[in-house]
């Protein structure tokens, strides 16, 4: 038996799958490895499973296959090839994370081939095999090669040096304590769940790097960031930071952070020497700067290329990266000035700077132009910067979509940003595209998902939330693949395969963000919430402050005029987005009211009102919370007991707050107009 | 010279006041003290006054008239009327704490007497003898009884021990830090300031009694304790304690806090004998209980009164007090619920116990029945209780009311409250003469103040807001005073005698209360402040919170109808009050949206409808913080620099914010109903 750990292993929890017992023990039964003592991980990766899950203890035979018959041959591709023959074309076919797993007939026998041109392939190859194992799928005439589609597949964790979590929803970091790093079981199997999804590297400390955590870059820290490090290569993911800009200042004592001053410039590149010292797999550096109070090179009247440049420079020599965000807005706006729009701003800030970049600069642009709503329209930077490096940045974590109290899986929306069609240079220029690399000749891209890990025993809070950590790396891995496969393999690994349980699971987790986004804000609205902690219901909780954020409602309309005629947004798009999201007629339904202003009785195409619409929606939303958990409920019996129970108290509180959500926004514009529902529905006075 | 100390001494300052020197150089020049070392401390305060700000170094004499001409007279009135003639009647006109200052003739010699019955009133009144002399005040004649009007005149300092101060905006505390007792330098001159204003209690920490408080009540901290209630003690002032009701569990191991079970019960007792030891003079414990989520008797089914009776026959035997909170309202309500009204919770929780409290239980009443708005109702309560003792609560510190940014001097407010009058026995009942015990026959009364003190240089932050405090220490010793009497008097005390500073300062302390009702939530609204921290507007912050503050405006209008056709609140009050703000017609204009939902349409006694007549005060409370601001500037020179300037910058800082809630206010009122202003200003669309 595996050990029983205090918390869950999600989608690689050693399961009983004594049914597939009979299925695979011809071939598994022998392993043998081709090569050194580095392989031993991914032999005990598959080992722990076949041990644990199938009851399969496996015979190891290193370097030879005398006394073999059936077996499963590991080993790196060049290793491989010295020993069986046709398989010269995974030389061009491999890249260097990618594996192949391979069934080949010798003689009478049968061997599975599982290799890799590099070490990291193998651990990602061997979690895939164990994936399709545990999944039960045949592997009789197996030939599997994945390459991942995307180079850079990191996550984001916001977490500070004291425990906490920024928008964290999932108890305290696993990374830190009292201002320690923290490092126990829990690390390894972090980055064993990380790498079963292809990851490929984190950022352990928060954009935002207050004074405590600028030490990370000191030498006690980096002392223990290495073995932190150490733990995570194993696995294939490198380390990165977040770093405060002013460094040279808080640690080096100089009296600027002029990115142009040979100083400053000097400090960096003795702080990257003695940082590679430590960690010489170390990725780089996150940068949130110029942003909501963070430090940057504007306060030197410099450029966000002249800082990322210098940062840069100092880490080309490790083939270390700076990942630069394009999060940058005014945030003191005042409400009275109609004119500034915070959604034009990541482009302006970064579209003349396109080009400007040194080639191991990666800008990092949140998925929409504001901040994570459950909708907003795909950010025009995606298409518009033509040469420069990009990461797409998602927000795993729940912050304006339910903090892991709601049910909303993301996975649907995500795939829709990915799939956004930006025509830059014509039809088929998707942003999946884009961040493959084959619509510009940029290959630095990639996906950052801010984590939504803590030290929760479910790892993310909600124990469903889990889904979307995992379609986060899939996606990463392989933006192609449709959504509904990915929910369905997640459910079927983290629940097992019963009908009911997958059906169910499925519908719940596909029809969870539109619910959602039907009971708070839909068409495109946003930023109804309460202010700070953004749970919850506010529809002018941001309407007079500094942030950027309003909809200016007032007795007849609703929404920022953001076309041509307003504040000019739509221009950021390429045709023929720019005219469809210019006239209020075209604009989809869903983004009408980030796209305009919209009086109460504007008709949409059903024939209703934009004031009907909106209470309608409200109804629908609560009514599809409520099925989403008439389903759960249906699979009692079917869910281990607690896990049944913590999720159900979760939808429960879900349901109850789609509720407060609907009557509050409902009483909102009823209020503002008078105007009752036609169907005589509640609304509160 | 007076040692200079890095913070100011407020009213107290050894200002130069050589001018008044020959004045009182002819009495001032000798002392004699009757009595024992016991008056050394009144005496070291009149002579380092003397000293430091007159220039006259006095001879002391003890016990003894002899080499003596001129000379001021110190002692208790039994001593003094052994060596002097014709005090009889102060034995009947002296209260406990009063004091007697009296010139007498004798033969040929003048002599200043300075008597009191007990210790503690030659401690006032040495401090009022300063006061006077800094005043240059003529004392030939003088013949100055005075004795406080209430008896418990109390500040409540809400700071916890982490050194944090909840509302507090001038600094951390100066009693705590870092979960230890601070005793230093300042701790001895805060009891003087204190002591100078008559205050004779203190409660040192939040009524919001957390974890790490309630071990206040544990021996460590009780020794360190009663080194500070020693300081204190010397100054005429008890120590108090804010407690937890459910120590018992957390401190006792007990599971249960019913305050009628026997161990419960027990275990007060045993702690409370526990803290005389330590604090032989400790005043009691301020409790806050079954009231915004901390524990109290209704956990168990039991009342209030049992829950403070329990406590009281604790502390009975040592004369000591429980001071319970009438802060009890549902904080969890629903805003669909338009039937709740928290504006009638302290009364209906209260009013039914009225006469069940022990004689050594206080309840402790906000002055309105919501939460130190800029304007409320005084509350029922007052007039509603017959037979219980009451302590008026009022919010020195400026929570609700600018929060040390803005001047808002609250003489004014807390004046008028004094002196309303209930007519709970008719005509003459006003809410001062029930704290006397005039109206009912009770006696244990008095007025608490929230402090508005941390370890800013200048105690409150906002300069000018140490009129506050000295107002409210003025105020709990004699409610009947003129509040232009203490104004002038603080001014001169703090900054001098010239006649452009009195008038202007005057004019900006006396009229910023109104100024600042003006441009936030004017007749009697409230409430449309930021959540949470509760500066700044936000018109529905807490349209749809849990705290039951709603104003519930629409397309056509605003506010909550407490009448008797409303929620009945107004029937709580005696007549003929409860006829007259039950009435849209009569009820005073300042607190018509208190009461009354009033139709934007609606035209008050001006001719002006509500709607015009809040864009009106709005524009005016701009311009007359723009006026008190030009008169702080026409003092420049006047005032010293560094003053002039920490005051200059927040009345800079309080324009802007009165144009930010002006535009705001009028902006939400405009979008309700899209009128514009009759007189064309700037509205913001």
């Amino acid at each position: 038996m595996a050990e029983i750990k205090p918390y869950s292993m999600c989608w690689l929890e050693y399961t009983d799958l004594n049914k597939y017992r009979d299925k695979y023990r011809r071939i598994f039964g022998n392993i043998v490895v081709l090569g050194d003592n580095s392989l031993n991980l991914p032999l005990k990766e598959l080992r722990d499973f076949l041990t644990y899950s199938l009851g399969i203890k496996p015979k190891i035979f290193r370097n030879t296959f005398a006394n073999t018959s059936n077996f499963v041959l590991i080993g790196k591709l060049s290793d491989v090839r010295k020993v069986l023959k046709g398989l010269d074309e995974f030389e061009f076919s491999l890249g260097e994370e990618g594996f192949l797993i391979k069934k080949v007939e010798f003689g009478e026998n049968s061997i599975l081939i599982l290799t890799a041109k590099e070490y990291v392939g193998l651990i990602y190859g061997v979690f895939k095999l164990i994936e399709k194992l545990k999944l039960g799928e045949d592997i009789d005439k197996i030939n599997f090669l994945s390459n991942p589609s995307l180079k850079f597949r990191i996550l984001n964790h916001w977490d500070n040096l004291d425990g906490s979590v920024e928008r964290g929803y999932a108890g305290n970091s696993i990374f830190f304590k009292d201002n320690k790093i923290i490092i126990n079981d829990r690390t390894k199997d972090y980055a064993r769940l990380l790498s079963s999804i292809g990851i490929n590297g984190i950022v352990i400390n928060n954009v935002n790097v207050k004074k405590k955590e600028v030490e990370l870059l000191t030498i006690p820290y980096l002392k223990k960031l290495k073995e932190l490090a150490k733990i995570f290569s194993a696995y294939g993911i490198k380390i990165y930071l977040s770093i405060n800009f002013a460094s040279p200042i808080y640690l080096g004592g100089l009296n600027t952070a002029d990115p142009l001053d040979k100083r400053v410039s000097l400090w960096w590149k003795t702080k990257v020497d003695e940082i590679y010292e430590y960690i010489p797999d170390f990725g780089g550096f996150l940068v949130k700067a110029d942003s909501e109070f963070n430090p940057g090179p504007h306060m030197y009247g410099r450029t966000h290329a002249d800082g990322a440049n210098m940062l840069g420079e100092a880490l080309e020599p490790y083939g270390g990266f700076v990942i630069w965000r394009a999060f940058v807005y005014n945030c003191l706006q005042d409400w009275r000035d109609v004119k500034t729009d915070r959604a034009k701003a990541a482009y302006d800030n970064f579209k003349p700077l396109d080009g400007k970049f040194m080639d191991n600069v990666i800008v990092q642009i949140k998925y929409g132009p504001m901040d994570f709503q459950v909708r907003e329209p795909v950010n025009p930077l995606f298409g518009g910067l033509e040469q420069t490096n990009q990461i797409l940045e998602l927000q795993i974590t729940q912050e304006y979509t339910g903090q892991q109290i709601h049910l909303c899986y993301l996975g649907v929306l995500w795939k829709e940003i990915l799939e956004f069609d930006t025509y830059a240079k014509g039809k088929g220029s998707e942003v999946k595209e884009i961040l493959k690399g084959s619509v510009f000749k940029i290959k630095n891209n990639g996906m950052a998902g801010v984590s939504n890990v803590g030290d929760n025993i479910n790892w993310t809070g909600h124990d469903l939330a889990q889904a979307n950590l995992y379609t986060f790396g899939e996606l990463a891995w392989n933006p192609d693949e449709k959504i509904e496969k990915i929910v369905e393999r997640w459910i079927k690994l983290t629940f097992g395969d019963d009908e009911k349980v997958v059906e169910n699971i499925s519908y719940m987790l596909l029809n969870s963000h539109k619910a959602y986004e039907k009971y708070t804000t839909p068409l495109g609205l946003g930023w109804m919430v309460n202010p700070g902690h953004h749970y919850g219901p506010n529809p002018e909780g941001y309407e007079y402050s500094k942030w950027g954020t309003y909809h200016r409602a007032n007795y007849e309309a609703i929404g920022v005029d953001r076309s041509s005629r307003g504040t000019g947004y739509t221009l950021q798009y390429h045709s023929p987005w720019r005219e469809i999201y210019d006239s209020i007629d075209t604009c989809p339904e869903e983004l009408l009211l980030f796209f305009h202003r919209v009086p109460y009785n504007y008709r949409l195409k059903s024939g209703k009102t934009l004031l009907q619409t909106y209470y309608d929606l409200h109804f629908e939303g609560v009514e599809e919370a409520e099925e989403i958990r008439r389903r759960w409920i249906e699979l009692k019996g079917k869910i281990d007991d607690k896990t049944y129970e913590r999720v159900l108290q979760r939808l429960n509180m879900q349901v109850e707050h789609a509720k407060e959500w609907r009557d509050v926004i409902n009483t909102y514009f009823f209020r503002r107009t008078g105007i009752p529902d036609e169907k005589g529905r509640k609304i509160y006075p």
